[in-house]
């Protein structure tokens, strides 16, 4: 297989595995530790139903069957699987059957099985470019070959991904939204992608961030809803329709795979509980799941909309913000001479947590910008932030 | 690095991950449905307390702040790092603190976390043998070359390790009951291994299995407590010692290597239920956990009376059984001419999961016998389903 001559600038990395990736895994984490504004991938955890999640896990938990406290199939708890299928066939028009379906600890986890099932080691593999370092060191831990591809205002340049690596083994794309900068992959595009991963045989990795907060318009067909040919990996979670400590999420995977992604699954943490996984299939088919999503969407709007005005009010001097149409952060690009890794060490020392877009640049040229977090804060908190925000200096 | 010569039964296997490694997957995975007699790592789950557990977890879930519903520090929540020090001070003789010690989702993720992190493709690493399929396939997976060193009843030969492959980069052991044979690593043997580790600069993978349900005499000091070189990578888990579902574990690791491990863990996965881990803190802190785990030993001591006594009258014509000193399963030997395999296969037919013991050997002569869980069934249970195993047709 030909390997691009794209230059990376993580080439500098010898071995993609073992102790040589250390350094990589030590500077291109992002270390959390408690939920502070304006933090991204946070959805309105104040909003959860809490006391209905505990009554539906009483049934299983502290009335069920001693059984439950442990983990069953592998691959996840049936009646969830089936319920996960009928909710991607009505809302991402995706035919698939519960025997595709698999279920992870979150879509991190459903990234790292397909790129240790789908990938040898030295394999081309495209990524968004920009993308986020821990897609970037999934697949570089992998042992891929990284072939950063560029995206326009129509998402992945997939004529680029084309002519840099025609055989690279699997495309990494987030269609609904691009993170971090928001577009979403047009059709003609998609169209594209699919062709070219059946005529060589490729996998793309279809991970579809946030695609239940769609503000505005209706969300294009998810890739697999378009896939003739059984080339696309769906990568779905949990954490940010639910809450991230759920520990659930899922991929849909090709009926020839299945086995092969449930024992990676088995072999990597055995399996998720299933107490929470019955009373997710329980959230989910006795309608709880819908409208807790159509409730939680509107105070995202609302989040939404406090944050971007406060940003064009107090920080519109410095700070261009698009309205999101989509998602849980709110992009802005900062006019030209700044620097958005100095800002964002500045911020984190104010207790905000921002993150800087230029560093997510592989290859192309990089976009100064700060990304916002705006679902998992009141409005209070989200004005109040942005004012401690617009006291300090942003100048160098 | 010199390769050891030893002969490799899986060494057909060309490449240690990838696509070349569904095979391994697909064919050496034992996949679970559902809870059935005899299987093995269940402890008492009919025993654990689930009203209490919920009633702690209240405080957190329902009526605790909304960032309970994220993870947090991806390290694991302090208090609950530092009450494992103190368990592990107290019951196993180690001095570590809090900062050396990662939360995992069980020993399965620390065992990949530690072959991820510290072996490079191509490298030797000591297995048991004989050794539990997962053992092997993780330590493949993660690219090793594997060197199976038999075990006597002092445990693993470390002068056959030392013979095989003198600069081994790993060993796994599990010295406090061997995994499936049960004998315990002797003191002498704990110290040459240490002794290789040190001149080497070798890594030990403690698997510290079934610590908590020793019923005779008293444990040997852990590896970890006997290493002044910081060799040893300590596995625990609360699977057994709580329930399996609740997915939670730690790691003990040498304080250079914290930041290495953190990062890798919040790459695979990042992080585990913070509702979970505050929950188990207090459980520990507040000493329910000495209380569950005192009053489940005898228990488990009587069920594993039960059910030698049911085999030994039932099936003593067929097979041997010593009345083990440690863990959650009883083996017996098979008498010459039984397969072990056939024999397992037609009691999965009557519904009764049994382990055969020789496809665990890797390039040592095999035994032939079969694997008992007792600790998570009933007497009734146990007695039901030895005469049902009795009516089964043992010779081919």
């Amino acid at each position: 297989m030909p390997r691009s001559n794209h230059s990376l600038p993580m080439a500098q990395l010898p071995s993609p595995r073992g102790r040589s990736v250390q350094e990589l895994w030590d500077n291109r984490t992002v270390k959390r530790t408690s939920l502070c504004p304006f933090q991204i991938s946070t959805p309105a955890l104040d909003q959860f139903p809490v006391k209905l999640w505990r009554k539906l896990e009483s049934r299983h938990f502290e009335y069920g069957d001693p059984s439950n406290l442990t983990f069953g199939d592998p691959a996840g708890y049936l009646p969830l699987r089936e319920a996960i299928s009928e909710h991607l066939r009505m809302f991402r028009a995706m035919v698939c059957d519960a025997s595709q379906i698999l279920i992870t600890s979150g879509s991190r986890q459903g990234m790292n099985l397909a790129a240790q099932v789908l990938l040898d080691p030295g394999e081309n593999a495209w990524i968004e470019d920009p993308v986020s370092f821990d897609v970037f060191n999934i697949f570089k831990i992998a042992g891929a070959l990284l072939v950063p591809v560029r995206v326009d205002e129509q998402g992945l340049d997939v004529p680029e991904g084309i002519a840099l690596a025609p055989l690279a083994r699997l495309a990494y794309v987030s269609p609904s939204q691009h993170y971090p900068l928001g577009m979403t992959l047009s059709l003609s595009r998609r169209l594209a992608l699919l062709d070219w991963a059946s005529r060589t045989n490729a996998w793309i990795i279809e991970d579809d961030l946030d695609c239940e907060y769609r503000y505005v318009g209706r969300s294009l067909p998810s890739l697999h809803s378009l896939d003739n040919h059984g080339r696309v990996i769906y990568v779905g979670t949990f954490s940010r329709a639910m809450f991230p400590g759920l520990r659930l999420g899922y991929i849909v995977v090709p009926k020839g795979l299945m086995g092969t992604f449930t024992a990676a699954r088995h072999l990597l943490d055995i399996g998720s509980s299933l107490v929470s996984q019955k009373t997710m299939s329980d959230f989910i088919t006795e309608g709880h799941f819908y409208r807790h999503l159509r409730r939680i969407r509107t105070v995202h709007a609302e989040r939404r909309d406090i944050m971007v005005k406060a940003i064009r009010d107090a920080l519109g001097h410095i700070l261009t913000v698009q309205i999101p149409e989509a998602g849980l952060y709110a992009l802005g690009l900062l006019k030209d001479g700044l620097n958005d890794v100095d800002i964002a060490k500045k911020a984190a020392k104010a207790g905000i947590s921002l993150i800087a877009l230029s560093p997510y640049y592989q290859c192309n040229p990089a976009k100064s910008g700060l990304i916002f977090g705006f679902a998992g804060f009141p409005g209070q908190s989200i004005q109040k932030g942005i004012r401690r925000l617009s006291k300090i200096q942003f100048e160098a």
